[in-house]
């Protein structure tokens, strides 16, 4: 009954393109990418505009129904999987708003895509410097919603420090409009940086204005061999001092993963002779095309290498030395599925903590995982290490719970994690999947001054129910 | 007999260098201090460590006295001027809590000052890159809580983009830690970043990680001459697209600012051989002792001069002129205050409507206020304006009402400021000053959303009250 007069509202608001109710037509929208985990939703709701997503979202909150929005769905923790009352997608909501390339600044709807971000900072001759793999179908108001990271964070800061502004619906449908595009503004509480990360749960970001940065003009490249971690981070504070803020990348491999890449993926070469302990990629990048970055790394590495910090080198000499360097780097997660079950975390700690960290880590895999390799994956600079528990698919396959296999593995890692003063989510964000690991590992008081931000927000709590935060 | 019983709670607590109640002792923590403004306090507290702070700050609140949080009072707009209840200042903890030199970070009290953390991060061969005026007296927690700006924004950030965390004392004196310095940490809402900016109103930051950045080893500086805003707008765009982020400085006076200071400071000298309409000064900076970033400012600048952007302009080719230019910006706020009596507003615009608005305010103040003269300092690149009208001494001690006056110039401005799309306090808060302008100026939803989140908080209303939001 409830349901059959929403319906009604809510088609009068958003039109027939804007609401969905057929189950065949809602299943991409309650199920995750990856098709991992599926839910239900009484309807799919896809306003055009701000206003419909106002007034549609007062609609559903009236009647006390939960709201669950929706991006392009590309995220990995189940945070836009609904379990019941309806999905807001933002895909209608598109338009590029404005364009002020004076002051490097974007206004976009949050349904525009990452892809058709990069194209017209593109177009303005600068360029939007958030670089992640699903960058066509991941929307930017999810990007903002999961603070997404990504291989730029060390030069230019995760999605939170890329924007200058949003706008959001909140649980009443009331409309917050910070959308200014300031670099500096100090008028109060920052509702934007709340926001991002927040994960839909305070409000939908309907749109975002975004900062640009120069297009870069001038490029160097390398990959080294190393011995060991501490020498990896040793070669990486020393091209910081030397480059600083003209670091684009600083990706460190270790051998199991440069061997899955090399086994699975046709036409990858390993720059080095020899497959290295660690490998390390750099890459500097500066607007200037003037600038002549690969003598000057050159020389850094020269000296690093005469102290033995490294074993091996390559500075690649042209644009398809450069190519194959990040077609390596970019085969990671490709060579990882065909390779076995990895189970992937996503943890972080202080540069300073990686050594011990990765060692303590690789003591429990050893101990507690021996049928499993230990892979990594990691944007060194920023401490987060994807440290990998890679399982043959055989060995997975033997497994009668996989779900509770996977969550040992993760409490088991995420342990040593916080041991180290780590975390347990650097990019991926709490979605579905780690409000367990909130609730376990998450300073109660933090845990608590969040609940009450929330319940200020969104006293019902009717905005994505059951992600980030846990249960109450 | 409420006050006397708390006093001995607070005794026990904070011991006799912790509790000032002798009201000489307390005038300078009742007046800000430029002495414009005095209030009163039952107490100063002076805790020596966190336990100390939150201890008293439950003895206090438990009673529902106030709080007034003060860092080193360098503040503009009589932010810890307090009104009752009790003062706690931080000038007691001033621990360097640890040095993570490998992680570039520094994990401090709130009541270190600026200047010390220049000169620990200096020691460990890096840089704080926070820069302005009153270093040597304000602390980081104040820092922190104004979300301080200065002359390094453009580069490197205000304060909230400069700490990797805090930990605060709450209303209810539980301390949330949020000190684990982690670059990438996506584990729900950022606390630390709620209060940075929120000037106590939510919590007494009592520590923080702060991020440090490469030391500079070549520079670059210039003096340029220019006909317009626009010209210098477009100057300034073009020196980004060819440095990115290696500017640490763009910064525009007019005429009539390079007058008074070559009018008062002796000493003093104008790089160019004539007082231009607008003056652009650059300094560009590298890690790399390598780059010699003279010669590629000034091919840069020698394209612009050619097609007539720039009419004059003089490149540091000592370190002496390098000295002799940040000297003159520098020498700004003392001639000011010789020349008369200036309204300094502290606007911000987006880059691209910097021209608009100027026009528009300079069409106000003539229109309005006849009598004074516009003047203008601002951070070109961030869109800070610090728009000037400045009345010559015997004029302004002719007003009647001077604090009428005041405000009337500054509802002015900021009515431009406003109407072209900007903010009223770019970078020195709010404070009890322009709580006023909050309530006329701001959006109400945005004003709600921020007076829900300090219920949810400070239920009682404690910290800070009459500071950052207009009362309900």
């Amino acid at each position: 009954m409830i349901a059959e007069d929403l319906f009604e509202e809510l088609s009068t608001i958003l039109g027939p393109k804007g609401l969905l109710t057929d189950p065949a037509e809602m299943t991409p929208f309650v199920t995750d990418f990856r098709n991992r985990r599926t839910g239900s939703a009484l309807a799919v709701l896809l306003p055009a505009t701000t206003a419909e997503a106002a007034a549609a979202v007062r609609a559903v909150t009236a009647r006390k129904i939960a709201i669950f929005p929706q991006g392009g769905n590309t995220g990995l923790c189940y945070g836009t999987v609904p379990q019941s009352g309806v999905v807001i997608g933002l895909r209608r909501m598109r338009a590029l708003r404005e364009t002020d390339a004076r002051s490097g600044l974007i206004s976009v709807d949050a349904g525009v895509t990452l892809a058709e971000l990069h194209a017209e900072a593109e177009r303005l001759g600068m360029q939007f410097p958030l670089y992640l793999g699903s960058e066509g179908t991941a929307q930017i108001g999810g990007l903002i919603s999961t603070n997404a990271g990504g291989t730029g964070v060390l030069r230019y800061g995760s999605m939170r420090d890329l924007i200058a502004g949003v706008e959001v619906v909140l649980a009443d449908g009331q409309v917050v409009n910070e959308m200014s595009g300031l670099r500096k503004n100090n008028t109060g509480y920052s509702l934007t940086q709340l926001v991002a990360g927040a994960e839909g749960t305070l409000g939908i970001v309907t749109a975002a204005v975004v900062r640009l940065a120069p297009r870069m003009n001038s490029r160097a490249h390398a990959w080294l061999g190393l011995e060991s971690v501490e020498a990896a981070l040793e070669v990486g504070n020393r091209v910081r001092a030397a480059f600083g803020s003209q670091i684009e990348a600083l990706e460190l491999l270790d051998r199991a993963e440069a061997n899955y890449v090399l086994r699975h993926i046709p036409g990858v070469r390993m720059p080095l002779s020899d497959v290295p302990l660690y490998s390390l990629m750099i890459e500097l990048a500066s607007p200037a095309s003037h600038d002549d970055l690969t003598p000057q790394l050159e020389a850094v590495l020269a000296a690093a290498m005469e102290e033995g910090l490294i074993s091996d080198a390559v500075i690649a000499q042209s644009e398809q030395q450069a190519h194959d360097i990040w077609h390596f780097r970019h085969s990671v997660t490709e060579a990882n599925k065909i390779n076995g079950i990895g189970v992937v975390l996503d943890t972080s700690v202080r540069p300073s903590a990686i050594p011990a960290f990765i060692e303590a880590a690789d003591r429990i895999t050893a101990d507690r995982f021996p049928e499993a390799e230990r892979a990594i994956v990691a944007h060194l600079a920023d401490g987060n290490v994807h440290y990998i528990v890679m399982f043959p698919h055989e060995v997975w396959a033997s497994y009668p719970d996989k779900p509770a296999k996977e969550l040992e593995v993760e409490h088991a890692i995420h342990d040593v994690a916080a041991a180290h003063g780590g975390s347990f989510s650097a990019e991926h964000g709490i979605g579905r999947k780690l409000t367990s690991e909130m609730a376990r590992l998450i300073d109660p008081v933090r845990l608590d001054v969040m609940q009450r931000i929330k319940s200020a927000l969104d006293p019902d709590g009717l905005m994505n129910p059951g992600a980030l935060l846990p249960e109450a």
